[in-house]
């Protein structure tokens, strides 16, 4: 299934706030309308806002209207899909992506810059797939034998343009038959592994078992996980890592239990440019994601709600950062500048 | 607002499964009929699932028709009751101290027998009260000025027969001036403390802020908590905790932030026949419960779901236990059996 496609000039993107009730893709046409989607999670996971940024950029260029400078217009909308969601770093990566290629065809003809754009939104696109083959295939060697893994949130083929990041490394060990189950966490406020997890997993065949967030700690003590592997929405320079609120509390619940813990991530994700994870913007949404589940209220209407979406992981929480180019380890500051110091 | 009342030989039930949205009380007339509303959790909470209990006991003594033994038809009542749920030992102990009164009063008339356990009934409920103002004046002792206090579940007035056990201390620190706010998890899956918990603190005036579980260790980073206070379901004679799911991982959360972790109960939810947490039988529940909420699918109808009710908190992880006699602190086996060895 795919998370989104490009055709006949259009962004067809799949409407994950209609998982796993409905499958269905809203056309695209302007990016205004890309940028309505980043912000309501239609798409939503770090590699995909990112292609998806993208292909708004081609939009926006595709509605230019010739009655301004183009230079000053793009701006505009660079500006517009920059300022949908704070947190995840390859948002911006992708823009920045597309605003280098503006430049280096400015002085071409619109249409030659229209398809070096288009071409720039598809290769992110399609890159972003190979980066996680190859962080499935780094994974694997982490992954013990008939293993079972915990994952949280959806770092899947939904959060990316396909094969995932977390779910990339489950990919890879159930495709080497080294994977026994999985334990997805639901995720709220959003439920992103009850509704996208759970279903994308199911989809391949894979064994998952469903739990709510606060079971994670009891099956771990149980001894029914063998690792931790989580995606991520911003690596820092030192090895913090912001992820999808939750992830903070399982990181610390797997090393009281003796688990390894794992943050799987393309380079697109990780941010040289901030030294430590309290730089990081961490986004508060809407309190009636935590009062209502859809249009049902499950709390009294006028209650305050704390409702921070990410949260950010300290590195000495993490065994390891499975990437496109290499497993990370301690010391993460010089291993992620050795790494991808030159990105 | 009752969680229980007695009236015209019936007993009224706050149906909890419909809080917040709605306040209705059924009426039951019969012991089937509380045994169905602990099952379905209409009634929760240790302490007052021990309450309703007794409240089934007098119902079944007034429903007998003369065709069987009476001690026979007793016992049969006192077993439908007891096996409604595993987890809770008050129920157990409600139970015995109504059979132990029918024991007493057996040779009497029928009639002095049924008001024996009537009265009975009414000493547990209102000694409940009782109980847990005496919880909140000892824990009074362990809030710091202005204090941040962040709970699970729901372990309030609506739990017991009135004033709570863990926001029992809630409410004497609010009394006394010492309160700031509470941070509430929501407890998926059945929302205690989103439904109930967030309920009872607005309705008395407490500035409470609602939270999904897995926001709780980031809401502790940021120094937002002084004091962690649940409930519990049993206590072993070790000091170990069942309590509902999540509160191990709470517990563990608040111990790598230096946050002081305290359980309040009641002497009847301590279970000295049980030497440690391990040989209490955990309930696990109706996959459903997860799925949905309430007629909601929120996942794939097929996918496999883990959900256990409860989990247990080890005694290394416990500040203290907050009880009616007094403040218990390790080592635990010691210090019990000091206060409880005579129950």
């Amino acid at each position: 299934m795919d998370t989104m496609y490009w055709k006949d000039n259009t962004l067809f993107l799949l409407d994950q706030t209609k998982l796993p009730i409905e499958v269905k893709y809203v056309k695209l046409k302007t990016y205004e309308e890309v940028a309505e989607a980043i912000v309501s999670m239609k798409v939503r996971g770090a590699p995909a806002i990112g292609a998806a940024a993208a292909y708004g950029m081609v939009l926006g260029v595709m509605g230019y209207r010739n009655d301004q400078n183009l230079e000053v217009y793009l701006k505009n909308v660079y500006e517009t899909l920059k300022n949908t969601r704070p947190t995840a770093v390859n948002l911006f990566w992708a823009l920045d992506r597309m605003w280098k290629k503006y430049l280096e065809v400015k002085n071409q003809t619109f249409e030659e810059i229209a398809n070096a754009l288009l071409n720039e939104a598809n290769s992110i696109f399609y890159e972003d797939i190979e980066l996680n083959k190859k962080i499935g295939a780094y994974g694997l060697e982490v992954v013990p034998e008939n293993a079972s893994i915990l994952t949280h949130c959806n770092a899947g083929a939904l959060a990316t343009a396909g094969y995932g990041t977390a779910l990339g490394v489950v990919r890879a060990a159930f495709e080497a038959g080294k994977l026994r189950k999985v334990f997805a966490d639901e995720t709220r406020p959003l439920l992103q592994g009850a509704r996208l997890t759970a279903f994308e997993l199911l989809e391949d065949g894979i064994d998952v078992t469903l739990i709510c967030d606060n079971m994670a700690g009891y099956v771990m003590s149980l001894g029914l996980v063998d690792l931790v592997v989580v995606g991520a929405d911003r690596v820092t320079a030192n090895g913090d890592v912001a992820n999808k609120i939750g992830t903070y509390s399982l990181a610390i619940l797997a090393k009281e239990h003796g688990i390894p813990f794992y943050v799987a991530a393309p380079y697109s994700t990780i941010d040289l440019n901030l030294t430590s994870g309290q730089d990081i913007p961490i986004e508060e949404r809407n309190p009636d994601e935590v009062r209502k589940i859809g249009d049902r209220l499950i709390a009294p209407p006028q209650v305050k709600v704390f409702n921070p979406a990410f949260d950010v992981t300290p590195a000495k929480y993490i065994t390891g950062i499975i990437t496109d180019r290499g497993i990370v380890r301690p010391p993460y500051k010089e291993n992620i500048k050795k790494l991808f110091g030159g990105k």
